[in-house]
């Protein structure tokens, strides 16, 4: 898990290009942002201070731009090509309104082959009917041209803001442009292409054995409000030179998010463009990884547990870059009748504004967990309750612990994370969710967003 | 409805007692507060400008006074005594963590009978184990010496801190001194005593005939964060002289909430004590009012239609006290598949940050509202969907409404109250929920709370 940035660093706002997000690539360097223009000017205090060194994937070229949609002097567009036979796997928001892109990925999993990733920023491509359905159809066409395949192994991406027509005319010649300077190389800038609010680029890699080969997973993701995702995030990428079939890759992300991605949340809002897509090129078996169609092949052990921790640190980046978050909480419920009766009294207390403008005031009030417990509707008896913030139990038995020293939690709370154990005593459930405070910045940073 | 302040006022500061909520009872007078210390010094904008003259309840009788719980200078218990044969009923907290009162109150219901509510603000007695019960005993036991009464016809409640054990020797000697003082009196004392964060006291009040006799239903409520109440608000008080039986009066609340107090939310936060009270005294049976023993009984058309204006006008001022607001926000969402489905809607906007930090920032943000549809895992279909805010629709069919002038909606949202309104285009399903912005000052408020 990365570490924790001791302040605020203000971007040095360079344009487009491929500047590295970091000066160094040591342990505890001063971050240097480069190539970002953001609504926000400084970086969450939460931010990783380790950023690894991304390698390339074989198979996977990236190339970026500016194509204009919404932001000036920024990169808006990613275009990741793949090599042919890359399988694809994705899941999405369970909003009942989703946007254009989602529906268009959703028909085109059905192949279970991608050649392209087009993703924008600045217009979420949402709401906007018609002409929406248009616009993905426009852009898949100019990508498919300029890589070169059908429009079927086309994926898309939008993000940015809901209900505003996307102009998809302006991928026009950028797409193919892009489809001739691609590389293997430059996970940050494609990283930074598809922010919005995010003070920092979110990427994660792990390199583990397939068989004798060693092969490679890579994943970005976008996200910084808007977001309890409700099967993944708004925007994430991961991308693999293991040989895995789709239907295989799907088995393994529907898994791999129900405790990442899917346990996170910022505001409680799920977004209408939740997407995290999953490529599989297979460049690996070129040099002996065995190909895999079963997500429970004992060979792909170390794989799942490196794939999720791929999918565990992009999520907890997004909890880290939560809009206005000055702490980093996480939320653990034990003791429950099951483990998703343990989430759902995670969620409720993640989700509650009494709970995080508490944090945000650093006062370990452990009366509105208790409310948060009580209001999430799941089995609990208050008799049996006890409630820890970072280690110090303040609550035991349905009352305060006789012991708990109000000026050692205090301290305690001061903390850049928090973490809040509950302990409901009536079962073995346990389940674990990641979130951030709630402070005036957040207020601000919406209030603010659209005019 | 009562009408909107033109600002904000500030309190004066003197104590206790029985001033007035106003210098004057006219309909567009300055405020003047008296006999308040709250923790916010300044009065809601959305504050009622026109206060109702209380009128007395034949068989109530009121007195209030300072008994130290946690406030320094200001009222904190409220006594009301009634009559001998007063019928009660009561709905409150759907919270698996309830508070001890809330308990004692369900238990006590049972006799249907009621001769003393005993009120108390600062602490809430919520989460304090085997002591909160030894609390409400003690204080049931105070409380029914002072009247003359049997324990069981002692009802309780109390707002404040969750977690603190509350010091019920503290009503010793001060419960009889009230007793003996209490008169049919001060009914904005009363509201003042029972506030938390309220930045004004709550009451409404309706006179009806019931058969050919005039009965009075007065009522008070308290309530401005941790609010999304499920069966009842924080705490409210209706009284009336109406001679109506015990499980009558439990019917007519019962339906009575389900459009009023459960149609409003702060921040979707259900307190651990919610808790709504009706009591009947009969007083004015002796005047020819006829004995109901039904809900259903004709007779009480005009007295039903009263009473559910009272708890309307009651829940509205919850939702304009609401901490931190600056805007008033009536959602509507008509054409669900049920009214059911239109509730569900209503709340997942109505309680999303993203929606509530967009109007305090005075933007007509339809995007979120299409986010907030889409999460609520209801039927609804983009294509059909069409909002608007304060009369301008600006979405239609699934995207922007091409006639919509952005000058008009931004000039309409500075208003003071801002109504959204949703159409699916699906059904007959109709709800209308209440609420409020999200401000800097609900997270300040809340930040600071308790310590």
């Amino acid at each position: 898990m990365p570490g924790l940035a001791p302040g605020i660093h203000v971007f040095e706002a360079s344009h487009g290009g491929k500047g590295s997000w970091m000066a160094g690539t040591g342990p505890a360097m001063t971050m240097s942002f480069a190539g970002i223009i953001s609504m926000s000017s400084t970086v969450s205090p939460l931010a990783p201070t380790d950023v690894p060194a991304m390698p390339a994937i074989a198979g996977v070229r990236l190339a970026t731009a500016e194509a204009g949609i919404r932001y000036k002097n920024r990169t808006d567009v990613l275009l990741a090509v793949m090599d042919k036979g890359t399988a694809v796997a994705g899941v999405f928001t369970k909003s009942k309104c989703p946007s254009a892109p989602v529906e268009w990925c959703r028909a085109k999993l059905r192949g279970g082959k991608a050649r392209a990733l087009v993703v924008n920023s600045g217009n979420a491509n949402a709401f906007t009917g018609k002409t929406g359905r248009q616009s993905t159809a426009l852009t898949a066409a100019i990508a498919a041209k300029a890589v070169g395949c059908s429009q079927n192994e086309i994926f898309l991406a939008s993000t940015g803001v809901i209900g505003e027509p996307l102009d998809a005319s302006k991928f026009n010649g950028v797409l193919g442009r892009l489809a001739d300077i691609a590389e293997p190389g430059d996970w940050m800038a494609a990283a930074r292409a598809i922010m919005t609010t995010d003070t920092f680029p979110k990427v994660a890699t792990r390199t583990v054995k397939l068989g004798k080969a060693r092969v490679t997973i890579n994943g970005m993701a976008k996200g910084a409000g808007m977001i309890m995702p409700d099967m993944a995030t708004m925007l994430s990428f991961v991308f693999t030179d293991a040989p895995i079939a789709p239907a295989a890759l799907q088995a393994l992300l529907r898994s791999g998010v129900e405790d990442t991605f899917n346990a996170v949340t910022i505001d409680g809002d799920t977004s209408t463009s939740d997407t995290l897509l999953a490529f599989a090129t297979g460049a690996a078996a070129a040099h002996g990884a065995p190909k895999i169609s079963r997500a429970g092949d004992p060979r792909l052990k170390a794989f799942v547990k490196a794939f999720r921790e791929v999918l565990g640190d992009l999520a907890e980046q997004v909890a880290r870059d939560g809009e206005g978050a000055r702490k980093l909480v996480e939320i653990t419920v034990e003791g429950a009748v099951s483990k998703a009766s343990a989430r759902r009294i995670a969620m409720s207390i993640a989700n509650s504004p009494l709970v995080k403008t508490a944090i945000a005031g650093e006062d370990a009030n452990w009366g509105r967990v208790v409310m948060a417990v009580g209001k999430a509707g799941e089995p609990a008896n208050r008799d049996k309750l006890s409630i820890a913030f970072n280690g110090i139990r303040v609550a035991k038995s349905g009352a305060r612990d006789p012991s708990y020293d109000e000026a050692e939690v205090s301290e305690a709370m001061k903390a850049p994370k928090v973490a809040i154990k509950v302990s409901l005593g009536l079962g073995k459930g346990r389940d674990r969710v990641l979130t951030c405070d709630l402070t005036k910045e957040y207020v601000a940073i919406n209030g603010d967003y659209r005019s």
